[in-house]
């Protein structure tokens, strides 16, 4: 941290800057320029506000010059991170499709649909059994019941299975059904389901929150690594912002910045973001072509009767043509699926 | 929600609607016009998804005509919300401050603060005994410590508690210690947390979360008041925009609207809102200006050394000729204090 | 400027930097720490871009010191502007009201509604005579005979003038019909335009832009003052956010950051800001309790037969009702009316 | 346009609303329904404003139907739009790559660039001799000199000119030393402007506005088309939202509806939507993969001691490795380079 003061500061008001800094347990360093006077602040462990300082008699400005983030930093971590599951590796050099429906809508539909998958060598079957559903009237999933006929593709068929956990309560039960546990954007920082994960040892799939700075994302994925678990992937699936075009507005261009702060890979999902079918398949390839390491598709056999998100599910066949199309251009990308 | 086709659309364009409506379990009404045809949809319990239709062949748009809050709507519910408590009453007809750190600290300083702003008139004290911190190295809150500290203010001066919860896990405690239990802006869609609230029988204060719509956040106090706690505040915070000039924006502009839709009361937090101990003043008076029930204003002894959020927390004085400008001005708005 | 090193920079990439601002003509000062290298920059006489060695090898980050406007800023002009005209003065000391419809729309409609206006104490008339539509098929004004009519209702009444100048070719006949010269939110960054109106001797509204910053906009002032017209009122319209609960988000948040920033009189326009016009007294009257020293309101005899926006037209019963009240409450903010 | 009324809505309240669209001189259809009455409108030649209903007493919502743009619609004009120009064809079947350096600084580096990108394949060169600067202390361009400077490397090399026009006056001369005229997205909504250009018959290319939704910007394309000049470029440039990790977001999601609602051909500038050339390649890519027709990318000598935007220009040799990637990987999606 940097307290630039402004050209005709006082003395006094210097002084009370240092003074508290030091109050923090801080160190100040008075910088003395020509026209005006900085400070640097050294022995922070977390974060200092950047906004105490600014309200300060005399202070210009006040700017922040390390990252708030350690573990989730490519400075830490220079390589990027894979992450080795029995059913695939995540990282550099491999591209990974999940797929399936929204939620589990019952056994003999996500039976169908993990071997289906599997047939097409798509490893990994997503499908909720918690649901955050935006109304209290509206499909809530099919809770345990649900994480049961998961487990059940799982033991068929070998396919990996990711599902979203909700709360703190359920972590357990979702851990054991999953291969990877996903959290959802509306609780990107519910920083105590954030912690209950961080003692998971299965990986997260951490989405974007809807408003989410990549300072805010990289934080959350701190959160997580700060208690131990370290397999850590994002997934940008949309942010709010003015344009009305589409469900949400499916930010590609987040991926190489991410990419340069941290080590962790980095999945997009084109059905939430885009909210239409139509749109899934150009910008699943433009995600590939933008550097992200994996794809969360939306699937189901019949989206016209799904019971939640339909109009964004693709059927078997446009998954099919996706999946080809994938295969021919991945490897320009020196990622062999 | 009326499904309107292209004027070209084909009769079996028309049947794949009305037959997906009915597939649903829905009464389609088809309503042929001069250029198209236009099919309504009635015998929805909750909200039909807008998409679901729009994908289909031949469909150039579709409306949603109903809104998919009820109990939280206006039109359920004509009369302005009032909420009484031993402490004072929520409502069109008065106007609250509640006031108090951002976070508990210590006993010593919340019972003197306690006692200071009873002794100004305020009647309800916030302060966070657990802190949603983005970053997972800064001060997480005094937890269960800090509760029993608030509830020993309570016990002592008779001033009301507003504090958050976080999870599940500790509701029963928050509820317990506090008069008003405050859901913090990161956890406006944590659905499983707000069912939890609607079991609980103190009022609740939601916060907007940092990109909700007003139906997201009507939706959002929807899942607490359909559990049967009928007792909620909304409270505007601030939202993420392209505005850099402070700490959020404050969106003083959904007052209006959020009183024609919505019979329940809302707040304002300016200090959240604009991040700076500066902009308080002024937009403590616009809030209530603009048709506000109330304030959620940060103050502390000595915010320079506060533990969180010290750069827009008021001191003493700044809070006292903020209390003197509102008492003379709110009886122009028929808000006696 | 100052430009941080990382930690582990070399001296071949600091070395990098300080050629690189030498060669801008700058003048490097290189100021070496603990940790890292920091390098301050001196000698520009306008803005650096602050990309420019973000990219460079070795860089952390670079950080702007100083502000790039001068004239509009506060450090350069501590006292408030006041803007004297003969029919009042803008300032800290008065509350200004302008009104009128949207667009003029004939003679009789404008000298009628000129003479209701200064019966109520209102002594300036908006009216566009030439109109920036978003569909180019939608009426676009009236032009040069709309002007002329806005003169003889000056003549016959005294009412100052208000109206907007869309291009240089009309910018003479515009300063000559009008006491205050408006510059459209979607011209706040026309360049040529606001050059030309800083040839201009009368003062100049200038709107918002939609997704302008406050930078943003106090640089367009800045653009028209280094013309050497200083009299430059802002005025908040409205911005673009992800928020859809009116026609644009007014802010009134950024209220007390500009009158921090800058010593330009401010204003806002609740008409375009909500779209509605029942939310205009709420909002009007909050933007005074901010600090805002005007208000621009729409007001047409018969909104519902306005050739624009009618539906953010209050009617003469509505604004009366409104002027009544802001009387009342002006002196409250020193403002007496 | 569609009113619907609030199921309680009463007889004068219907008829107000049938009056309100019969004194606007169009057509209202009462539609009674088992709950409530809907009134559909006809007869309007340009947009009906929504609001203008949705204030009148009884009033539930009002929808839009029909899409306010003709022209530039894809129902109009069911297949892509092509642009045949002397140096290359603009649409559905290739791929068109434009680049150049921000401003024309000076002849020799301009001439020198001109034979650089030729030699490259590169048929198009963008520089701006007029420049939109955010200060009024930057570089403004050469003006006259530099279109001249533009002509003389297009006589001595073939190479098509894309330079930007700023304002009414100098329209002639820029479409007379242009190929493509660019409007920049400032100006997006300069309708004096957009009139002028609909003048000329060289094609346009007109960027989008910071925040104009899908539909102003096609708004600002039938301007143009309107006046007879049927050749307009989309091109996307970063739009402004609350994410800070870029100087903009690149808005790659707004390709495929686009493509969806127009014929019209669009480009994407990742130099402005990112900011930082690092970024640079992978956007490119993502662009073609996500349907772009074409590139407008910056590129300079010497990217260090570039005039302006030099943070985000390529210098040659990392155009070269971006072009070699574009030969690569364009024949994948139809579009032979």
């Amino acid at each position: 941290m940097l307290v630039v003061m402004r050209s005709h500061a006082t003395p006094a008001e210097i002084a009370r800057v240092v003074e508290t800094i030091a109050g923090l347990g801080l160190t100040p360093h008075p910088l003395p320029g020509a026209t005006r006077t900085a400070i640097g602040i050294t022995g922070n462990t977390g974060a200092v506000d950047k906004a105490r300082f600014e309200v300060l008699p005399g202070v210009e400005d006040a700017i922040r010059v390390t990252k708030p983030y350690k573990l989730a930093s490519r400075e830490m971590h220079r390589d990027d991170t894979t992450i080795a599951m029995p059913q695939g590796t995540v990282g550099p050099k491999s591209f990974t499709v999940i797929a399936g429906p929204c939620s589990v809508e019952g056994e003999g539909m996500i039976l169908e649909c993990a071997a289906h998958l599997m047939s097409r060598g798509v490893k990994f079957l997503r499908a909720g059994a918690f649901k955050p559903r935006t109304s209290p009237y509206a499909f809530q999933g099919m809770g345990l019941e649900g994480l049961a006929i998961l487990k059940k593709a799982r033991a068929q068929t070998g396919i990996g299975i990711v599902t979203e956990v909700m709360d703190v309560e359920h972590a357990a039960a979702v851990e054991e059904a999953s291969d990877i546990i996903q959290i959802g954007t509306r609780n990107m920082q519910n920083f105590s389901l954030l912690k209950r994960v961080g003692q998971c040892r299965k990986p997260v799939l951490l989405k974007r929150g809807m408003s989410a700075t990549l300072e805010d994302w990289l934080m959350a994925a701190e959160y997580i690594m700060a208690g131990g678990n370290y397999q850590v992937i994002l997934c940008e699936r949309g942010v709010r912002t003015f344009s009305d075009h589409s469900r949400n507005t499916l930010d590609l261009s987040v991926i190489p910045p991410a990419k340069t702060l941290s080590h962790l890979p980095i999945f997009v999902d084109p059905s939430h973001g885009t909210g239409k079918r139509a749109y899934v398949p150009a910008m699943s390839l433009a995600a590939l072509a933008a550097g992200a390491d994996g794809l969360l598709i939306e699937t189901h056999p019949t989206p016209d009767q799904a019971m939640s998100d339909g109009a964004q599910s693709l059927d078997y066949p446009a998954l099919d043509a996706l999946l080809a199309q994938i295969k021919q251009l991945a490897p320009f990308f020196g990622r062999p699926v």
